[in-house]
């Protein structure tokens, strides 16, 4: 049994639920299926080498310049070519946290400052902590920062980011935050606090709330001289024909047959209901014999000692082992909320895990 | 007028004809279009995100190990990635080649040392001038060499490069041979050195032979250490589904209605015919009012005092205009051999300029 480095690692297993990869469960409608289709077999063309057009389009939704807005390959790419263009010699990286970011600062050898959040508060940071956080910064160049995190899901508090921001501004620490679960929230973000803080950086993408992560596309938004020196570390035609114009039709308004705001809507209202029923049959079916983390995104964090890893593999359903995550560790495991049908075939699994009593057969691992 | 930076913008120009970019006039098969159609709307998964099972085909292909390939986003990222992997202080660039050479060499910061080709020798080097080369290697720890070089089309001579590679070796300067366009050559190229030289990169890519710059996929070969260091630079996920679906794809032999072997082959029969058809039209229609230097790629250079470029804008034809290129400057273009039909309408469009005495009218640009 080989546990993947990340969600969505469908190479290596046989599958038929995979509630590792968290992105959306509902499809983009057909006409986008069909213009993905139409798109990529334009790709006899080059695209555009600088993504002009696609960041024209980004700039104007959030009421910032072209020069604002670095389209990538992905966040994954931009993580990489932040720290490329700022080569910080300490990264700050909050644990648990996404692997890609330790991913990114080890590409200029960065020494990797983990900021351990405590389980006793689910994981999320309070005001003594940031205020602690805040008096240890010195020697650091980039923090990363998730809005909502990665694998738990809570939300940034607005208090506790204008204490370290503040903080950052002064000590010239650049601050990544990632917001590429932000839209399953349906709270707005801070994009808005770029305009106060030269330093930050607001990183998101199209893969996990359009369900394309298959094709590559997140952007960055952050003042003009940061996004010049991140530019500078892209590769020329980094987003592909497809990603270019998919990324157009998803923000195009007159498009007929696509409607953002209800495609929005309905996700935050799919998401809502079904984590609430994923909550609710999980805690019947095994009481305090599993332990739900609060969260604002499309995924739950889970501790318990059954190792539901392997039990729900047997049974053709992929989750995320949380074991490879700095500061979690054995016992965690992260689902993600996916539709109806999906999650009472989860839910049946875990049933006929518990009703066979293998739950305690395993045993610990 | 804006003149592009790189061949294939079409999205600042209206344009009927493409000249400006080299890739294959061939299209890819029907099968192979629709299977790209298919792969985009896959893109609701996640890629692999090492490229394993591609880079297993491509290194079964040229009898290398799995560790001896690295895929990329296009070449473009790999040149990146390689600079950020061996950070050099001083990079060689032959005056002309390709632009993403000093793109790459920019993100670091080095120092680019332009080795300027002998307009008098066709912009090829020659035993003398390689020994030249060789003694002023000192201070240089990355050398960007392409056979055949773009925009001349020339091939490198396989003494000259083992005269090269030799002094490299001794003196540790990695030598990049980009072989983006070598199967429009039919020649083998100089993978198989790699085994020798242990600072040989060898990058090839999908974008120019299948004619799918849009899709963007690079790999490179050399040995497992250089790789590794390479595959560190690169943000996880980099290749997409559909570039890593119609990559395998192509390598698959037992495809029906796809035969590469077929496809190389009828490539290279008609770039030697249409290169022939054109050189004998344009030294027909031109004289020695234009020189056109020998190449054995898919493209032409050009030397002429006509303003060539604006006169085949204003009828709908884009071409390479060279004057952005170190070493070439004013006066130089670089045409796309292309299939029969739009050949013959660039030849059509010249003669009406010559007919008109444009080329005489507009005088030096």
């Amino acid at each position: 049994m080989t546990v993947a480095a990340h969600g969505g690692d469908i190479y290596q297993n046989q599958i038929t639920y995979d509630f590792s990869v968290n992105t959306n469960p509902l499809p983009l409608p057909e006409i986008l299926q069909k213009r993905m289709a139409e798109a990529a077999v334009h790709s006899n063309r080059y695209p555009q080498y600088d993504n002009v057009l696609l960041r024209e389009r980004l700039a104007a939704l959030y009421g910032f310049s072209t020069e604002e807005v670095v389209c990538g390959n992905g966040a994954s790419e931009l993580f990489v070519a932040i720290v490329h263009a700022l080569r910080p010699k300490r990264v700050g990286i909050l644990a648990p946290s996404f692997s890609g970011y330790a991913w990114a600062a080890q590409t200029v050898g960065a020494e990797i400052c983990s900021i351990p959040l405590r389980e006793e508060n689910n994981f999320a940071m309070d005001m003594a902590q940031m205020e602690s956080l805040c008096r240890q910064l010195d020697g650091i160049g980039l923090l990363f920062l998730a809005n909502p995190a990665n694998p738990v899901g809570n939300k940034m508090e607005a208090s506790l980011l204008e204490t370290l921001l503040d903080v950052c501004e002064k000590k010239q620490i650049t601050v990544v935050l990632d917001e590429c679960f932000i839209a399953f929230t349906g709270t707005e973000g801070y994009v808005s606090w770029i305009r106060k803080y030269p330093h930050l950086i607001v990183v998101r993408a199209y893969t996990k709330i359009y369900a394309i992560p298959g094709i590559r596309l997140g952007y960055l938004l952050a003042q003009k001289d940061i996004c010049e020196k991140i530019a500078h570390q892209l590769p020329e035609w980094n987003v592909s024909v497809v990603a270019q114009r998919i990324g157009m039709d998803i923000l195009n308004d007159s498009l007929p047959g696509w409607s953002r705001r209800k495609y929005l809507k309905n996700t935050i209202g799919l998401i809502q209901e079904e984590k609430h029923f994923l909550k609710h049959e999980l805690t019947k079916i095994f009481g305090n014999q599993m332990k739900i983390f609060p969260s604002e995104a499309n995924f739950l964090l889970l501790k318990t000692q059954i190792p539901l890893y392997r039990l729900l593999l047997e049974r053709g359903i992929l989750i995320r082992n949380c074991a490879n995550y700095t500061g979690l560790g054995q016992d965690f495991y992260r689902i993600a909320v996916k539709g109806h049908p999906e999650n009472v075939q989860l839910i049946e699994a875990l049933l006929d895990i518990k009703k066979k009593g293998e739950e305690k057969r395993y045993g610990k691992h």
